[in-house]
């Protein structure tokens, strides 16, 4: 994808801001992938010493029409951060100021804060930030916010956008803007803010954001237990909202899930229940109110599972989470290839969705282990296969639209916490009107008129399946 | 304010939905004004008798450039339903539906649904929904969301958009629309739902929301007390969060809004403490941890406070909130006319605003009355006046852009929960910069192109104290 005007237009950027800008193949080579792995070319490698850069950085990208693509952990399952149009990549992983601010319960962090970061500062003062991604480790806070990620809370703690109060950042034309004001109410004028959020970089760079923290809970238990079937497990969860116990975890891994976390792991999770759907499930909160909670959660199990344990302490729970740690990475001995669909169904539909992967997996010849966020319907429904083999391939892409149709007709969406950047695409046109996406696509030439921010994603269908990914190891990789 | 194109285009209307669509002149003399009480022409009245008319309304008005302001309860106090450039006014209050989701936690309910009535209907499921204006029996849902909603209950549960779940509408130009969906978790394109929230009407129609609720609260608990001065009581407020004491309602009420008070009831709050400024404390939630909370009030009002009352039950509870209520209606002993501003600023700033308030009404010899949410940060400045007396009528035009002024040099903005509408058009350019301006005027066009919807509002000053409001009582006027 050599583009000359790039070239003239690189050549000028690294004049303008010759301390910022990295060109050389080496320093490129990384910044061609996210983690989605699919590579593309890019053309420069921005890591801005000042604010004031990005947007002279924009600036030039609109006067020459290069695609940007900014970029925190690059972590990204769905292709959002990958440079699918070549051009520059700005990168804002060196920016990771985080400020708490203790006695409004707000914390100010810049956009390359790491979530577990920023979780630790907000403990560190006695307050909790909810959202919690898997990449927590590698994921920044501005990826986050671009691709409004949820994570395991997301049930009783709600996701990213759920949390912030304010953002300063730039519009695709360079100009520096902030949204909102770090307040806990405000309305004066439209909701860029929010508008931002979940844009994927389409729509602004953010570099700030204020934080709404909540106080952190004063107590956790946790309990993992058993079930003869998916559906059992699932009508548990169903039972626990009707009765008005919102857990603040609740996982779900189906049969497939737990095989491998057995097979990962070499040991049955519950002696003589080998690859019985599980849920994981942790209250928080006061003292009094876990301890009613819990009664009610094992009055409900105690009638419902196979089998339970209760975690003692921290160390206890910390071996229950085991089961769900181990279950992604032994999915790799199902096939070489992953479609992970971030699916979400209503809470009363999550039976139906499980006996529906069921069933498909069944119909396509292909290995489905599903696991997720069942307080919230948000499931990861894993879709394996062997790249090579043209049949299985072809199931794959079957399969996935078969289970996107499903999604929609349950009354879902496509995407709860990753975003729909490259891979989610082809869908995108399933679950939005023709009318609904004339108006996104007018508010982004409206925002973006040269089209360069992030270029690509969300709108056209692209087929990531189709694609080989680069081999690579990445930090977040399972084993 | 004449148009014959729009009579031409009124007569097609009611050609095209002749049951739906009044233009009698005492049918449509109550649209011609919200609860700014500033009144404009109306052409036509619409009620639509289905979801699909409105979509043949925008179409018609897009069609012969005819403005059409949405309304629900009317009780806009900025002018945001008012029919600022005459046209269509369409009615909405009449879509009252709501249906509560037990299982799940969630309301789904028609624009015209009233705020009490959302409560009420949650409630009955063992459900709450936080946002609570204090015009809750008048106004609708479609207002609240227009707005962005607060009331007293910001600190601790947020506001109107925090609830928001998933939108159904219109867009300016008359296709249907879907926005998100009635999901916890959702991550699929451009989040026009919340843009639409606290967009006033401007970019969209709205028909039906889905909203969030919260499990109701068990326990509650009342206390009012009085302090010294108005800094005395801030700073306890201030206390109580760093010690992550965050309670449902901390209303607070100035000297002279305590006056008021003090006047309509005919007797002191705390006997010999005549005009003292106070707080009206609520805590709510699992008794265990209000319990504890109350403690921690008690022990912080015991060295600070120099009187307070604690509600033995919900009577005593709903006397304590007599002070409250009676503040607003009696403050017209102070002048015939108000102009009630819903600054914010930041939790650690709430004390310099006070300070600022209480010079600048010596200053401008104007009562100013302020009370209000001290938990968020929102309070109401009430600068008084009468109207045709000149000297104040300026002082108070002054007062006001002085407050604004300061209210942003404090980190603050100049609307929390009340929106822009017209009453709030000279200061918007004070909180965004040019280049914020021309993103939310882009994307209004991109939107809207046409300028149908709710045109004059938000972007062109308008000086509300230079127009006259219309002498009419109002259901939510104060006695």
């Amino acid at each position: 994808m050599e583009n000359p005007s790039f070239q003239k237009a690189t050549d000028l950027l690294k004049e303008k801001l010759p301390d910022s800008v990295m060109t050389g193949p080496d320093e490129l080579a990384p910044y061609a992938y996210d983690g989605s792995k699919l590579a593309f070319t890019v053309d420069a490698l921005i890591r801005p010493q000042k604010e004031s850069e990005i947007g002279q950085v924009l600036e030039l990208a609109n006067e020459h029409k290069v695609p940007v693509t900014v970029r925190g952990g690059g972590s990204s399952l769905t292709g959002s951060a990958s440079p699918f149009s070549g051009g520059w990549v700005l990168d804002l992983s060196s920016w990771e100021g985080i400020s708490v601010n203790r006695a409004a319960g707000m914390a100010t962090v810049q956009a390359g804060a790491k979530i577990a970061d920023i979780q630790k500062a907000a403990e560190a003062e006695g307050w909790f930030y909810p959202p919690d991604p898997s990449s927590h480790r590698y994921s920044t806070i501005g990826g986050n916010l671009a691709c409004n990620a949820g994570g395991m809370r997301g049930g009783k703690y709600g996701v990213t956008r759920d949390y912030v109060l304010a953002l300063r950042g730039f519009l695709p034309t360079g100009e520096a803007v902030r949204w909102a004001r770090p307040l806990r109410k405000y309305a004066a004028g439209y909701n860029f803010r929010d508008l931002w959020v979940g844009s994927e970089g389409t729509l602004g760079v953010i570099v700030e954001a204020t934080l709404r923290l909540v106080p952190k809970p004063k107590a956790r238990w946790t309990i993992l237990a058993c079930f003869e079937s998916e559906a059992k497990a699932l009508d548990q969860v169903k039972l626990l909202w009707e009765q008005q116990v919102i857990p603040s975890i609740t996982e779900f891994l189906d049969r497939e899930s737990v095989s491998c976390a057995e097979r990962a792991t070499g040991a049955e999770i519950f002696a003589g229940q080998k690859g019985r759907p599980v849920l994981l499930i942790e209250l928080d909160g006061h003292p009094a109110a876990v301890e009613e909670d819990r009664q009610q959660v094992l009055a409900i199990l105690g009638k419902s599972s196979l089998a339970w344990k209760e975690a003692a302490d921290e160390n206890e729970a910390q071996s229950l989470w085991e089961v769900r740690r181990k279950c992604s990475g032994a999915m790799f001995e199902l096939g070489d290839a992953k479609l992970n669909e971030d699916v979400v169904v209503p809470l009363e539909r999550e039976r139906e969705l499980i006996e529906f992967t069921r069933a498909l997996s069944q119909e396509k010849s292909l290995p489905i282990a599903v696991f997720g966020h069942a307080g919230d319907g948000n499931f990861h429904v894993n879709i394996m296969f062997y790249r090579d083999h043209p049949e299985q391939s072809a199931n794959a892409e079957e399969a996935v639209q078969s289970l996107m149709e499903k999604v929609l007709q349950l009354g879902g969406t496509i995407s709860g916490e990753h975003g729909i950047g490259l891979a989610k695409t082809p869908f995108f046109a399933m679950e939005h009107s023709p009318a609904e996406i004339k108006a996104m696509e007018a508010v982004k030439k409206a925002l973006d008129p040269q089209g360069i921010l992030n270029p690509g994603k969300l709108f056209t269908p692209y087929e990531v399946w189709r694609h080989r990914p680069v081999k690579v190891r990445l930090p977040w990789d399972h084993k």
